[in-house]
């Protein structure tokens, strides 16, 4: 396949490295920031633009992966090429692509990317949707070629998931940041914390969160949950936070 | 060292099978439920009693790995032998001990611990008090022999280790369940969402959690929040943990 790739971010990088490594042929990179369109087309051996208008309509697929606010924009420019538009944003619809094409389809990957951390493409979900039947079947094949793990998901069920990755990534490495933040403040380094942190994410790997969830709030443990909220005094952000998941853990069901 | 094992729950199991296969000699396991005593006291090469009274003042360090509320009452059941008493309780202070003895000190293991998942103890932090300074020496040579990180650290800090590590472990297991009680109402299988949750996890051995932080939260996206918010309608619990979490996000610094 000969792909555009639009965007040079985080998304725009992986996903361009992972079709470049499986033996797509990257046409051109565009980004509103030349040097960094320049940085991502020199790693997968393609040419770098700044352009909308200098982007040519010879590619099988044109790949969106720019802050979701400005997908349906470029989309709208490069529609008339008549080829395969697709986007790689959990919380865009389908439609907004639609409505300007029926070559629409969406190529979500259902993971956090950092420029600087490499990490195996093979095992990123990628979330496929088509506009048609046959649009979806050809994404998947496509997908196929640099994940093990493709679904097709819906517009509907794509926000869900987008919404549960907010509550399953985000939060927690917040969550972390507060760690963090707790430990500094009595000079106690946070590497300490780290292999908790990596075997908590391991642990739900083969069990259900809820059957490995430990501490005071699922013993009811109250003496220690306010010996915690004393520790936290002064900090009425985190004391709110504390009885809020505390409350969570006390009423989740064992399953 | 001929150790004594009191309790019979996951940091018992697992601290007695790390000193068992470091060479020690576990001598006796004590739990009041029988069964659960013979059971651990089998794996590591013991003798199984449920009555503290039954306990021999023959051994070098007893370990107590009991519920915070019941160390105390050990404690003072066995203090008459006038050995080394141990417990290994992010939340206890050491002044629990050492109340009934002056041969106090604390083994605290900064992990979560399931009985059905093995790990490897060498990674596990060790966090070392001791009530005299030859008993925190003689405790951390003893912590070297099964673990690669051992710290010293003292009652107060204790307490702040044990409050960072429910931010950074139960509440995101928590997240992590919530996470998946959305995706089961939409028929998503959890599965997508794991190998976010380990990457998540990962990313911060080596990057601050703020450098690190994604999502619409830390990006100021209110458009997806708003959607987010929406989508929580009817479980005003969700929506409110949804709003503070991204409040923290939002007022988190870059370090």
């Amino acid at each position: 396949m000969l792909i555009t790739i639009i965007g040079s971010g985080n998304v725009a990088t992986h996903i361009a490295a992972a079709l470049k490594n499986a033996g797509h042929r990257i046409g051109q990179v565009y980004s509103r920031d030349f040097q960094n369109a320049s940085l991502l087309a020199y790693h997968v051996g393609a040419e770098a633009t700044d352009l909308l208008t200098e982007l040519r309509p010879d590619a099988d697929i044109y790949l969106i992966a720019v802050k979701d606010i400005a997908i349906e924009y470029v989309a709208a420019q490069i529609a008339g090429f008549g080829k395969l538009i697709v986007h790689t944003s959990g919380a865009t619809p389908l439609e907004n692509l639609s409505k300007h094409t029926v070559n629409a389809g969406v190529f979500y990957p259902l993971q956090t990317f950092s420029k600087q951390k490499e990490l195996d493409f093979r095992q990123v979900p990628l979330c496929i949707e088509g506009a048609t039947e046959q649009i979806t079947l050809q994404l998947i094949a496509l997908a196929q070629t640099v994940s093990n793990h493709v679904y097709r998901v819906d517009t509907q069920q794509r926000k869900i998931l987008h919404l549960s990755a907010v509550f399953a990534c985000n939060f927690p490495n917040y969550l972390y940041h507060v760690s963090q933040q707790l430990l500094a403040a009595h000079q106690l380094n946070f590497d300490l914390l780290k292999p908790l942190i990596r075997e908590t994410a391991d642990k739900i790997q083969h069990a259900s969160p809820a059957s490995v969830q430990t501490g005071p709030a699922v013993r009811n443990d109250v003496k220690t949950m306010d010996a915690h909220m004393q520790l936290l005094t002064g900090d009425a952000f985190l004391q709110n936070l504390y009885l809020l998941m505390s409350e969570g853990i006390m009423k989740m069901e064992k399953n």
